[in-house]
């Protein structure tokens, strides 16, 4: 999109000299994280695929003597849709297949080892329409539809976990649609699914109409390179929804998310990396990109006039670690692949060292919480 | 502190042209706060009195019909202590005191309403040492102490509500020290007190050797001008502390702290601002300012040598608002108050675009978390 800026990083290193930069980037990023050094033909695809592609070690665990290092390198992609939203939905589908395909390889070839695409990433994110034809054509089977089966063959080839966020149909339960991420483990197993927990109404993200708060909890998914969760979207704002996914075991919790400028852009760099520092674990927040047109124009219930998209997605895709230090975003205007290598034992060592679970008092909250919930709470205000 | 970093605003300010620090302004703080126009007056003070003076709107809310606007300035102090850690505890309150006489009068030459000072204001960051005399010489009564007549005579002159953090002495439960934030109304009555929910144990902050979990809950002080309430330094790492203020109706939480670069300067931007987003109110994020010495050397369980220090409180004071907006923060070296003008309509307007607290699914979170701190809780993971 025309007038976008590339990425805030890329203004910062163009005109802060590097003693300053150095400063700025500690108190902005944390630790300094240093670039992978990635193959020659991950870089090469790249630039035949035309999306972006960086690397990093996010920063260290020190060494223990009873744990080996726990090194995973985790892959986050954002993208554009591939093909316009009005042609037919198969020819979408195969197309955001197609670029994913090419995406994953370049995430082979550079190691990674659990990679994870954008909320319902076979779609346009068409909800803003509040149109239920064609887009509910786009929801599928989480166990064994097109795109489960596409990523299950990926999976097997590459020995890789793969997250598959997807609007999906419930047959057995009465054709059901939910915001749901399909894990897939490295074998080609399905492992299981996640489904969104908290669904939006604000601006133009009719996601209610389409499907409901989710039924599976706050699944943790013991995979072969670490224990992982996915918080969908909307739920970044929960601190509840990170905690329990935490409080679960999760070690990496993924956030596939579809957000826009307008509505969130100042929200993005801090909701997924506060939940990295208060549940000493890594998060991964993965946006889509670009602009999505529809044929058919909507209103916005903002007082102005029908229009034809909903607004610039804004990339930005990060991973924060439990110590608050962040990798920089990748662009807020192009598709890219974001690998980041981890170690899995500064969970635990940050957790020993800030305590924020044994510090936290969770029976004081469970029973507070629960005299919120009741119909008759009062709140405990002092008045003069 | 020599060598240390004025503010991470003045580089962006400094280095970066006005067209792209506009978007670089709108994606790390949020939309714009303009300048507060403050009184001749209270910058010659400032001037005269040797700390920094700034002065924002953190941004509208909108215009209604059945409310009127709800305009509350307030006002943030950092400090160094004033007078060496070896001179008599007496010496040095009373310097601290002829120092916030002389800031909270400036203050109130700017309108503010609400004055918040930082952790433990009345005395230096001891809990370092370990050493109980003279620090625990430091508490006094929350009700009756000369630190909090001192502040009621304050706010009966300025009509302010002042919001003063000590080491409290609670002579009533068998001398037990406590954490407290005293909270005292524009009238001059000591509206009520606000224990520390949360006492770390990290690093050197070895406050859990002084003082114990606070019994006072989630209190809400309603003031003259707002529902307010003090979430004390390590407490801002717990989200759930947060929310419980907010559910008790807080409409700006305060949170005085006490916390050095080495430790926490990456988290500080996050944690306040998270909570304002994540809650729908304002937030206050005050930090001490200044290295303080002591004459006994102590060591930090870090491997390293005996010091005697703590090392640089960093300042950085800022507020933040629900939108997630925010103001730019403090001087990391020098003492300062941070004047903003706040319109509390904007709580209740963003929660009614964002809806978290009608989406958060508390009675489910409530049995998770009841579940959760069980002895026999199992995490729910699933496995291949």
């Amino acid at each position: 999109m025309s007038g976008e800026l590339e990425s805030l990083e890329h203004i910062l290193q163009t005109y802060i000299p590097a003693q300053e930069l150095k400063e700025v980037w500690r108190i902005l990023y944390g630790r300094e994280c240093r670039s992978l050094d990635l193959p020659e033909d991950a870089v090469q695809a790249a630039i035949s695929g035309s999306f972006e592609l960086k690397g990093y070690y996010l920063i260290e665990a020190a060494p223990e003597q009873l744990r080996r290092q726990n090194i995973v390198r985790v892959g986050l992609i954002q993208n554009k849709i591939q093909a316009h939203t009005s042609l037919p939905v198969l020819e979408q589908i195969h197309a955001l297949h197609k670029r994913i395909a090419d995406m994953v390889e370049a995430a082979a070839i550079c190691g990674v080892n659990i990679v994870c695409f954008q909320e319902a990433w076979t779609m346009p994110f068409a909800f803003c329409t509040r149109e239920k034809l064609p887009w509910t054509e786009f929801a599928e089977s989480a166990e064994n539809g097109i795109t489960t089966r596409f990523c299950q063959e990926l999976a097997k080839r590459y020995n890789m976990v793969i997250i598959s966020p997807i609007l999906e149909r419930d047959e057995a339960h009465g054709d059901v649609l939910w915001n749901t991420a399909v894990v897939i483990a490295n074998s080609g197993a399905v492992l299981g699914k996640s489904r969104k927990n908290h669904i939006p109404r604000v601006g133009d993200f009719n996601e209610s109409t389409y499907y409901m708060e989710g039924n599976t909890g706050h699944k943790v998914f013991q995979t072969a390179f670490g224990k992982i969760a996915v918080n969908i979207c909307y739920g970044r704002h929960h601190p509840l929804n990170w905690f329990m996914y935490s409080m679960n075991g999760a070690e990496i919790i993924f956030n596939p998310s579809a957000t826009i400028g307008g509505l969130s852009e100042c929200l993005w760099p801090i909701e997924a990396r506060n939940a990295a520092i208060a549940n000493h674990c890594f998060t991964c927040a993965i946006n889509r990109v670009g602009t999505e047109h529809f044929e058919t124009e909507f209103t916005s219930g903002d007082g102005k006039k029908a229009h034809n998209d909903l607004g610039h997605f804004y990339g930005s895709s990060y991973v924060s670690a439990p110590d608050g230090s962040r990798t920089p975003g990748l662009s807020r205007v192009s598709d890219g692949l974001l690998v980041t290598e981890l170690d899995l034992n500064l969970c635990r060592q940050t957790s020993d060292k800030w305590n924020f679970k044994m510090t936290g008092r969770y029976e004081m909250y469970a029973e507070e919480l629960t005299r919120a919930t009741r119909p008759d709470f009062q709140p405990d205000v002092v008045r003069e």
